[in-house]
């Protein structure tokens, strides 16, 4: 039933700078308690399937020809939603969608990076951001947070003018940290970097801050605004991400796009769940809540925890956290290790799924505190 | 209602390659016969279109949650599907998916090319094999057909042995002139190849000519075929374009996706349209039989038309074919201008199409006739 599996991957010619490499992502596996992915435990309410399903059967009945290559009644969607929940003033033009927000960065990288080309981030952060640089052969540079995992602005914005990259990536609020830009130290920011600002809002709609989509007008050339439906909307399985930017930065991501990248029932399942924005916000502002109680309940328990604007909350310290890692699976809870010493990420989770987690850490300290190991 | 507007893309800091440059994609023109971009003209059946209703409904319920990165269930149809109607004995590891063949383009040229790194065609041939590979930097060697745009194979092996290409694309059918390679010759090329050899196969099931699939045992760490339900399965709108290899290759392709590229509803929806494969497989039969007779018909005209083993034919000659492009258009036929001189392509519709554009031919030639142009 397999041909060729007489082949292995050290037998073809693959680019020398791949060799070695395993694929990107989280361990997809069948856990009681999933809190890894930063996915919106909500699943979508019964009326926004049945829309969905109506907005793809409508699509389906004509799936033979090519879907709209511009997307333009989604992206018209995009933009009022944007327009109405960041004050920012964004037409269709000012929008552009993709199959999910990695392809709008890769999107960016081929148009404003490339070999020759930098891009630079502050880490640790959204790990695909130096994945699809160098993947494009963009040179990276990662500059360090602070003990906290914020940007330190003064010495983040010398070091810009020092580096001078093409592309550099702001997150606000950051994965895996959780903490937010304000808008002053953005424009700070925008006024140090030569090239384009990519700003990753993914989980901007937890998040208190103004969106940096208020500062387009301000710096047309240079700022690009990333969203994603896969967080809020909880639309991950849908794959649907979008940038808002001036039209002529979207005007040069038409330049390396695939032609027709996005399915006609992507473009109409997404814009189906955008006609539900209000109601998706609302298991946003149950998120924000839980997330609360929950980093309370963890520092009562002796955790540091870090302050976050988004879905998920980095605790710690942990002598070990591969290891303890193991030993919440072990107890039925999959959370993420992102590889920063003494760290680990929780999704914020439904109510069941956050006492859960919280059972789980008792569980978890106890154990620890037989084998007397160091804890909080 | 746009922020932003005073921005030129001149003013943005775009890599120098891109300077110039204009988006790729046929005009999308509201025209009442539109044979312009090879799209399959019989909608989704009735109950295909509630399959996939049905299905994307299901995938729905937990679109809040990330698809299957590894997309196992549509893998496996397209395995069974593959197998079935090629011979070839390939199981779930053989096969990978993506939206659309272009990012299984993109992706085999992120792993295998590059910068440093040589892609070569034989042209004229599909318009993104050139396109994508010098969007990821691989150096493009163009290599001409003969007149008849055939590959001439002692001439192509040679000048492979000389090129050595790292990446080696063939079409079989080839758009737009839509000829096919035989086995043997194939197997020439595989083996004057010293690196990899992409089969694009978008067109394989209009053609008698058996699929490359039946040669990846013999040639696991070379062959990559390419297919795509846009054409025969009727899919354009769905974007599912999908590769079979060895196993080894496709984990290549693992290294370079981006995670969670293709979504749950398209998952969903492609795997329900494998279902229906065999009435789709119905409308390419009466499709091929338009072929000839709508090939036919142009000879009787006085028109020289190529082989065609797809859905669609190379006609001319014309005097000047952007000229002829716009005559067709202003009768409401929209064909496709590829850019070769003295030919247009039309693409196989439905028999109300396939005569519309037979009268539209008439039409013309008598326009041409009154302005004595030379006309076949």
């Amino acid at each position: 039933m397999t041909v060729g599996r007489g082949a292995r991957l050290a037998d073809l010619p693959l680019r020398d700078d791949l060799v070695g490499r395993t694929p990107y992502g989280a361990p997809q596996l069948a856990v009681p308690v999933q809190v890894n992915t930063n996915e919106n435990p909500y699943p979508p309410s019964a009326a926004l399937v049945a829309d969905i399903e109506r907005a793809v059967a409508d699509a389906a009945a004509t799936l033979n020809r090519y879907p709209d290559r511009d997307a333009v009644q989604l992206r018209t969607g995009l933009a009022e939603y944007l327009s109405r929940t960041t004050g920012a003033d964004l037409g269709v033009d000012n929008l552009w969608a993709a199959n999910g927000s990695n392809e709008i960065l890769l999107q960016l990288l081929q148009a404003f990076g490339g070999p020759g080309r930098t891009a630079m981030g502050f880490e640790p952060s959204y790990s695909m951001h130096p994945i699809i640089s160098t993947g494009t052969r963009t040179a990276w540079v990662p500059c360090p947070r602070t003990a906290d995992f914020e940007v330190d602005v003064p010495s983040a914005v010398a070091t810009v003018r020092d580096v001078a990259p093409d592309v550099l990536f702001l997150t606000s609020p950051n994965n895996p940290s959780g903490g937010s830009i304000a808008p002053a130290d953005l424009r700070q920011l925008l006024d140090a970097a030569p090239g384009i600002v990519v700003v990753d809002e993914a989980y901007a709609e937890f998040s208190g801050q103004p969106s940096a989509a208020a500062l387009i007008d301000a710096y047309p050339t240079r700022l690009a605004v990333v969203r994603t439906m896969s967080k809020a909307f909880a639309f991950a399985g849908g794959r649907l991400g979008y940038l808002a930017a001036a039209p002529a930065l979207v005007d040069a991501l038409l330049l390396v796009r695939l032609p027709y990248h996005l399915s006609s029932i992507t473009q109409a399942a997404a814009s189906a769940a955008l006609q539900h924005a209000d109601e998706t916000l609302g298991s946003v502002a149950r998120l924000v809540h839980s997330r609360e109680r929950t980093a309370q309940a963890l520092r009562d328990r002796g955790f540091r925890v870090l302050r976050s604007d988004a879905n998920f909350l980095m605790f710690g310290p942990f002598d070990d956290a591969p290891a303890a890692w193991r030993r919440y699976l072990d107890v039925g809870v999959l959370l993420r290790d992102v590889g920063i010493p003494g760290f680990l990420r929780v999704t914020i989770g439904t109510d069941d799924e956050n006492a859960a987690f919280l059972a789980a850490c008792d569980a978890v300290l106890a154990t620890a505190g037989e084998r007397s190991e160091a804890q909080a």
